[in-house]
C-alpha cells in the first residue's frame, strides 16, 4: 500500500526533503520493549552525510523526535512515530534547474505521476532523506531482534570496484565491522575504497557498489510459501532503498553457472540440530527460513547526481537541454545505503517473525522448538 | 498475505502436487474482458513438461477448468477461478524417501513450518505444479494488457551456460521467440542449449539459467514511491517462482562497475515525447515507470532434484543418511520457469496499472496523457 | 480486498449461483488441526434450503469437495479449498426477467458495476449460494476455536415478529439450541415462528428478523485499537451476509436511551479473575475483548424476492415496468443466515486471535496469562 | 492493519492523549488537489471541546501542523501528515486512579493487551483526542469529494432522548445544519437538547445518542460484492469512533418489522435515470452503491466517565474498590462524534471511489456513465 509496508508490523514513511520534516510510523510492536535512543542515534549517525568529499555536505543533526508509542524508555504497544526536522534546506539550489530532468533521477517520473504538483526541491518525497526515519525505525527493530537472539549484519561487499573481505556464508563468527561510515570487515580496505570514491568525485562522477547482509539466529519455519517468502518480502523492501537495482540470495546470479549437485546444501547434524554444510541457498528453501544465516546481496547504482554535463530535456519547454547539476550530492551513497539496508532488513525480519508467532512473542520470546 | 498477492488485482493460489487439484483465484478484473481459452491453453502447453529428457516425464494434460468469473468468453467482473486436476500422481515414488530431507528442496522447511503435517508427496504445496494455475491466470492478464497496448516478453537469456542473443534494451522491435519449449530469440542456440541440458541430465545432474523480461507500452507514472515500486512489486512476485534466487533491473549488478556518468540514461525527445537514449535503469526511476521498456532478469537455480547420491539427514531418525532421488524430475526448469515469469509479470503489471487507473480502465482504456 | 478478507487468516470466496461451482479458499490455518467433515456437513445441512414453504425449493446436496489443504483428516497448513458443485440450476426461470430490475436486489448495482457482463442467473455472484462454502470454512474455524475453549453461538433473536427467549448476557450457561433449521433457545417458539413465516409466504410476501451471536472464551486483549477492533472486524464481516443491514454490540442502539451510570459494566473479581458484573458493552471496551462474552445482534431484512407485483424499470428498454417474480425463493432467510453469521464470526474471531498470537497457537494453544 | 485503514487511500493514526502530539498520515491522494486549511480548522473547531458544561473543559487550540504532502495549498500526491500538539496535559489528574479500572473504558483491555506498559494518562492511545487528526484528514477528503459532486452530511438524529427533525431519505434538498457545536436540522431542538445534556451532567451522569449520515452524489457501482461492500467498509470505520456501538443502513433494525413488499425500494425513472422511489435500503444493494443517497445511523453510548461513585477493581491490588472519577470529561460526546463520523465517512467514501476509478480520477473527475 503505497507508503506503508508490512503485515503484522507496518512501516509508513512520509515527508519531503525540503518540507518541514520527514518521519515514519512503526506499528505492531509489542508493549514493554526497550527503546534505546542511543542506538537509534548511532544508526542515524552512521547514515548521516559527512561533508568529507565522500558524502554530501548537507549537515543536519538528524535528531529524532519520538512523537508517540514510547514511555519511560519502553514501547507502549501503540504506533511509534519518529520525526526528523529538516533544518538545512536551501531550495534555491534546486529551483533553477527544476524543469531540467536529471537523468537517473525520479524527476521525470514525478512529473508523470504528480503532473507538476510534486515538491521537487531536493528530490522531494524521493529524496534519500526519507530513509533517515526508516533507519530510526529499523534501529528499534534491531533492538527487538537482539532480544530474541537474532542479529542483522550488513557490510559493503564492494564499492568503487574495491572488494571487502568475504563473509563466511555459515557466519560462524561474524567479524566486527569498522566503526564510522564504512561498514567493512577488513580495516585494510577502507583507505583504498575512500580513495577510489574520492577519485570519482574529483572527476565530477560517482560510483556504486554491492551490499551484503546476513541475518543470524532466525528460526527455521519463518516465511510463507509462494508470495510472502523470506526472499520476496526482503527483496520488496530492498527496492525501497534509493538506487537499489538488484537483489540476490545465497549464490544468487552465480547459480546460473552451477550444477545442481554443486548448488545444493547437504543437510548435516550439528550438535543434534539440523543444519546445512554449506549455505549457497542463503538460508532459505522454498521461500522459508531453514535456520541457517539468511544471506543476500544488493547492488546500489552510482549516485545519479554527477557534476559532468549531461544531455537531457527541459520538461517545461519540451526542448533538448544541457544540464550541469549543482547542489550537494554524494559521489557514493553505498556506505549510507548499508545502514538503510540493515534497518529495513531488521524491520522485514521482525514482520515475518510476528506474522508467525504473534506480537507478544516479540517481548516474551519465541516458542521453544 | 500468505498465498494471496496483489492490491487492486489479487492472485490466490492453492493446491498440492498430489492432491485432487491445483488452482488459482484471480480477482479484480473488469467485466467484459475477453478470455481466450486457446491463449490460456497455449501458455500452459508451453509450461508443460515434455518427458523428452529435458523436463520431467510426468505428463498431464493441464486442462483448465474455469470454475467462476467467465461467461460467454468474457469476464463477469467477479473472481476468476482456475482448477487443474492432478491426474498422474504416483505417491509411491515419494513416500519411501519422505524422511530423507532432499537438499535444496523445501522438505526441511516444510517440517519446520508444518511440523510433519504437510502433504509431502511430490513437493506438496511447494511443487512447481502450482505454477500451472498461476500461468493460466497470467495468460488472462496478458490478454488484458494486450488490449491496452502493453506487451510482456520473456526469453531465456542464458541456460546451461549457453547465452541467447541479447535483447535490445530499447526494445524497438521485439524479435519473435522460438515456438515450443525454448523461448529464445536466436533459433541457432536451441540445439546447443538442449544438448548442454541433456549432458547434465545424463550425468544425473541439473542446470540453471537466467531469464530476461521486457514490458513494453507501460505508461510513465505507474508504480508507487518507496514500497510499492514497480521494482519492489515485480521482485516480490518473481521470488514466487520456484528456484528464483535473484532479480535485477536494467544494468542490475553491472551497476557496481559503472560510474554515474555511464549509468544514467539521458533524456531525449522522440517524436515529441520524452524518452531516454539508453535504458540502463530498466524503465524505472525512483520506483516508477518512466515509459521506457521495463527490463529485468532473474536467476533460476539448477533443479535441486539431482540423481547423484547426496549426503543428508533422516528427519525422523535424526541420523545422517545418503539420499538417491528417484521419481520424475527436470534436469532444467528454466524453459518452464520462463512461462511462469511472463505470467506473473503480466499479473503484477496489471495490478500496478489498476492501482493507478482503476478497474474499468482495464476495459475502457487508459486515460490519454 | 474485494472477495478476500482477513489479516492472518484469509477467506476468499468465488463462484456464481448457476456457474459450475461455488467455493472458498481459507488460508492461514496452522498445520495438524483436525478437520471434521461431519461437522462441515452438519453446518451445511443447517444452512440448506428445505423446500418446506419456509425456504426455497432449490435442493442441492451441498456436498463439499476438499480440493486442498487437508490430508488424513488434518490441515496441512496450506490453503484449504472448498468446492460445492451447482447441480440444480434452471436458468430459464431467470432469463425471462433479466432486464426487469428486481427491487431490493443487486440487479441494478450489478449492471452499474459490471456493465451487463455479469452472470445474472440466480443472482450470480450475489447469490446467497456463495455463503455455502463460507459456511464450510467457518465450520472448520469453529472446530479450531473449540480446541482453544472458544465457542461461537448464534440464535434467532427475532423472526417474523416473534421473539426467542432472551440470551443471558453473561452466558453463564449457554442453553442448547433447537436442532434443525431454527436455531432457537425456546422450543416453544418454533411453531409460532414458522406459522408467521408461512403466513407471509402465503401472501407472496417475506419477513426478516434479528440474529444474536455470543462468543465465549475469548481472552481479554484480543483486537486492535481504532481500526481493527473486534467490533470493526466483525461488523465488516457481518455485512457480507446477504440482507444484513445493521450490527450492534451489547446494548447497541439501546445505549441511546441509557445514562452512563447505567451503561457502564462495573468490574468485579470472579474466582480471582477480573470480570464485569453486567455485559452491556458486549465484551468489548475500546475495541478490544475484555474477556466477557462478545455479544452482538444483526438485522436481516426480509427477502426481497416477493411474489406480489412490484413497480420497477426495464433496464434494457429504460421503461417503467411491472414485475412479478417467479422462481424459487425463501419467504424468510433468517434461519439460514444464522448459520452464515455463526460461520463468519468463527472465521473473524480466529483471524483476530491469530493476528495476536500467531499461527502455531491455533494448534498449540494460547499462552497462559 | 492495526492503526492503518484503507485500500487505495489509507489513514494511519498515532499518538497518546498526554504524549507530545497526536497525528495522522493520509496516503493515496492525487496530486494537485486543493487543501483548504480554513476548512480543516473549521472541522477541528466543530470537534473541539467547549468547556461549557456540555463538553470537557480541556481547551486546546488543535492547531494542525501539515508536516508533509502539501505545497502551495495543494496536495503533492505523497502522504499528507497532520500533527496536533498536546499542550494542555495534566497527568496528575489521572495517575492517582491509574490502577482503578474505569468501567466502560479501555483501562482493563489496555492492561490485558499492553501488560501495564500502556501510556494510561488521559486514555492514552484510546483517547478521543486521536480523532482530531482523523477529523483533519477527513476534512481534506470532504474537499476532494466536493470537487466530485459528492457531499457527506451528518446530523445528530437523537441525543439525550431528544430527536432532531427527520432527514428526508431521498435527500432531495439537504437542509442546512446549525452552525456551532450541534449539527441539527431543526434549530428549535438545540436548547432542549442542551438542557437535557446539562441535566445529566449536573447529576454527574452522561448521555448518548444517535448520529445519522447521508452521502449524496455517489455514483452507482461503487463498492465491492461480499467483503468490501459500502456497508462493510463504512461500518468498519464507524467502529473506530470511540463509543460507537452500532451501525445500521437505511431502515436498519426497523427491517425486522417490515415485510418484503414494504422493504423493497421500487425502481423508477427520474429524468431518464434509474432511481428508487423510496430509500429504505440506504442507497446500497448487494453491498454496492445504487446511486441513491447512502444513509446510515450509528449509536454513540453515553460517555463512560461519570462522576457518580462506581464499583470496580483495583488492578494492581486485585481488590474490589470504589471509584470516583475526577478530571475533565464530557457529559455527552455525541456532538463531537458527529464531526468524527462525517470525517471518517468522507475518508471511506474516497477510498471506495479510488479503488474503483484510480487516483487521478480524484482530480480529473469520474468517468461519465
Amino acid at each position: 500500500m503505497k507508503n506503508t509496508f508490512g503485515s503484522a508490523v507496518a512501516l509508513t514513511i512520509f515527508g519531503e526533503s525540503h518540507g518541514p520534516a520527514v518521519g515514519a510510523v512503526l506499528d505492531g510492536l509489542a508493549a514493554g520493549l526497550p527503546v534505546d535512543p542511543a542506538a537509534v542515534a548511532a544508526a542515524l549517525d552512521r547514515r548521516r552525510a559527512r561533508g568529507d568529499g565522500l558524502s554530501t555536505a548537507r549537515r543536519e543533526p538528524d535528531e529524532v523526535e519520538f512523537v508517540s508509542g514510547v514511555k519511560d524508555g519502553h514501547t507502549t504497544g501503540t504506533p511509534l512515530t519518529f520525526l526528523i526536522r529538516n533544518t538545512d534546506t536551501r531550495s534555491g539550489d534546486y529551483e533553477k534547474t527544476a524543469a531540467l530532468l536529471r537523468p537517473g533521477h525520479a524527476d521525470y517520473t514525478a512529473f508523470a505521476k504528480y503532473e507538476g504538483w510534486q515538491d521537487a526541491a531536493g528530490g522531494g518525497h524521493f529524496s534519500g532523506r526519507l530513509t533517515a526515519p526508516a533507519v530510526a525505525a529499523g534501529a528499534v527493530c534491531e533492538g527487538v531482534l537482539a532480544g530474541l537472539g537474532i542479529r542483522v549484519y550488513t557490510h559493503i561487499a564492494q564499492c568503487a570496484g574495491i572488494d571487502d573481505a568475504p563473509l563466511d556464508p555459515l557466519c560462524e563468527a561474524l567479524p566486527a565491522l569498522l566503526p564510522g561510515h564504512f561498514a567493512l570487515i577488513d580495516p585494510g580496505r577502507e583507505a583504498e575504497m575512500q580513495a577510489a570514491i574520492r577519485a570519482a568525485g574529483a572527476e565530477g562522477d560517482s560510483v556504486g557498489g554491492i551490499l551484503e547482509t546476513a541475518v543470524t539466529g532466525l528460526p527455521a519455519g519463518v516465511g510463507e510459501p509462494w508470495f510472502d517468502s523470506v526472499e520476496g518480502v526482503l527483496a520488496h523492501l530492498m527496492f525501497a532503498i534509493p538506487a537499489c537495482k538488484g537483489v540476490e540470495f545465497g549464490a544468487g546470479f552465480g547459480f546460473a553457472g552451477l550444477r545442481g549437485s554443486a548448488a545444493n546444501d547437504p543437510f548435516v547434524l550439528k550438535e543434534g540440530r539440523i543444519a546445512t554444510a554449506a549455505n549457497r541457498n542463503g538460508g532459505v528453501n522454498g521461500g522459508i527460513a531453514n535456520g541457517m544465516p539468511v544471506l543476500f546481496r544488493t547492488v546500489i547504482k552510482p549516485t545519479p547526481s554527477v557534476y559532468k554535463e549531461q544531455a537531457t530535456v527541459n520538461y517545461a519547454a519540451k526542448q533538448p537541454a544541457k544540464l550541469r547539476i549543482r547542489g550537494r550530492h554524494d559521489p557514493c551513497i553505498v556506505p549510507r545505503a548499508a545502514v538503510v539496508q540493515n534497518a529495513l532488513t531488521a524491520f522485514g525480519i521482525l514482520d515475518l517473525l510476528t506474522v508467525r508467532y504473534g506480537t507478544p512473542a516479540q517481548k516474551h520470546g519465541l516458542p521453544k522448538e
